[in-house]
């Protein structure tokens, strides 16, 4: 197996800088496209095994990546709680059953990984054993603040106007909602990792939302628990978006890696972190939408600010984004692959 | 004239913290939506100097506010360059011309203040006269990359799909728009200080999108230009909204004091600036919808994180929302005043 991925996570010493895409399967690529419009409809697409298969696989055909990532949604957990998913593109996702009385939170029920979300777990299943050990599969969930903050508004929100209330005038019902869902992600990530990925990640996306005590106490103590229920060996990768200011936090809370968004210049984040973790990021995702010779230049400068030695990961700072031209990923992949192995001799 | 807030921006000893809250004069109150009514549209409530100086007066009828802030918009600058701006709530700021070529950027004209912006500062001079020194008048302007972004997009934008590959792909376009925007800043904010504004700030609502390096080259870089060029002796606050990761250098900008987000620990942000500037912040106005014991609790620690001694105006850490109910601004600004007085005392 291309292992680089899995060495870099752990800091050991590689050839060249492993790098693989958040939304490297999406709707950038013609061939995502037409199996969205085979499947109908985003969620079916998660919903159905072979298809999430076919194309977590796309992009690993086209470039030389280092790692595969699960196709699937992080909604999937409040879906399976019954809260009616509908993901519309231009709209966002939406919950039919937004929670927000306490005695909503507490009649949630805790899905069992291999009946509701089975779905998720065959898809693994089905991906392992089509990529037989090229590279590692990646698995994922959202955290539990992050899945809050949709369950509790009913979709996207700029604000936070519901959960943010609820967080700091009824901190006992947000706590239960947080507690329920963090015990639902650990068995889904626990199934994951059961049915065969390699590394799991954490998606934080909206923690960075929160204030400095207010993110401890209601992000990331939920994504400490996570990790330390999870099976024993499985390297981890914890996403906060907007985090860099709890850097040193997030780097204590037990993860493999850190990633980091586009806001912080990876020098100073390596700096900050020391030996304790792996970093994995961080091109703004806007310069995707460039050139190729931009998008050369500016993944350099990013591997110029982390330097020489093990421990990077490189990704964007957040997803691809669907205006992107294929040929700035082909860029992007072989310009990290070529300019980083002066950072890797010995 | 109460001058709290002026002694506080010039870390000088007060007798209780001084409060002002962004978009204080705004649609919370229901004055304010009387008024807003009677003009028609919000637009016209800005180019109408009777109808500005009235919203602005109307939060320091109800409350016990240390400050004024002129009632504007920061897209006054491009609107009088002719880009044609409407403003729809709901939507958002649009552009009907937005500026995308070099060629337009170049034949973008720099407004004089006193003709085409001349509503602003006759604004100036009526509030100023309606206070009659009570409490010092703010004024204000958008950084230049702010504004540059919403020149660019056309309006509000969740990628800066448009601005940001000008930025990376044609640098010298983009210093072209954000020097010329940056003049049109310094001409702007010195005419409001000729009519009378007591200290002004930059809102960099957007600066906190870029990465650490060019933040630097094309948000701050800027913001020092302009406050290099004002009419010195002026207060100056600088907010760059997410910007905490680069605090010392904002505070090493020229300004007298630095906003800070709720992202941020404010003492925390106080031993990384130390005796350089004053700090503006930071509660998180989600706390302003829940109750008006929660809103205090939280006054509270936001006023123990900064701890004793001067050099601190209240704020929230983003403007105030339309939910957000009048009794909860009149128990925080209450909280802030009785409660700081511990923190003033010799």
């Amino acid at each position: 197996m291309n292992d680089r991925f899995l060495r870099a996570l752990a800091r050991e010493p590689v050839d060249a800088t492993p790098i693989w895409i958040m939304r490297q399967a999406g709707r950038y690529l013609p061939e995502y496209r037409a199996t969205r419009e085979r499947a109908g409809d985003f969620l079916t697409l998660c919903k159905t095994p072979e298809l999430a298969c076919e194309v977590t696989l796309q992009p690993l055909a086209r470039f030389d990546l280092d790692a595969a990532i699960l196709f699937s949604d992080i909604l999937t957990i409040p879906d399976a709680m019954g809260l009616g998913l509908s993901l519309n593109e231009g709209i966002g996702p939406r919950f039919a059953h937004p929670v927000r009385t306490r005695a909503e939170i507490d009649a949630l029920p805790i899905p069992d990984p291999e009946q509701e979300l089975r779905y998720v777990t065959e898809a693994v299943r089905l991906i392992k054993r089509e990529l037989s050990g090229r590279v590692p599969l990646i698995g994922f969930a959202g955290s539990p603040w992050t899945l809050a903050t949709y369950m509790v508004e009913g979709g996207s929100s700029r604000d936070f106007g519901k959960v943010k209330p609820l967080v700091y005038a009824d901190p006992d019902s947000a706590h239960a909602l947080l507690d329920k869902v963090a015990r639902a992600t650990t068995l889904y990530l626990n199934a994951q990792i059961a049915a065969g990925v390699d590394a799991v990640m954490l998606f934080d996306t909206w923690g960075g939302a929160l204030s400095a005590d207010a993110y401890q106490r209601f992000s990331l103590d939920y994504m400490c628990r996570i990790l330390e229920a999870l099976t024993p060996g499985t390297p981890t990768i914890v996403f906060t978006k907007g985090g860099g200011l709890w850097l040193e936090r997030i780097a204590a809370s037990g993860c493999s890696a850190v990633g980091v968004d586009w806001t912080m210049d990876l020098g100073e984040a390596r700096a900050r972190v020391g030996e304790r973790v792996a970093l994995q990021g961080n091109l703004d995702p806007a310069i995707m939408l460039t050139t190729p010779e931009v998008v050369a230049a500016e993944a350099r400068a990013v591997l110029d600010a982390f330097g020489a030695g093990p421990g990077h990961v490189f990704n964007l700072g957040h997803g691809v984004t669907p205006a992107v031209p294929p040929e700035n990923v082909r860029a992007l992949v072989d310009t990290v692959h070529e300019y980083s192995r002066r950072y890797h001799r010995d």
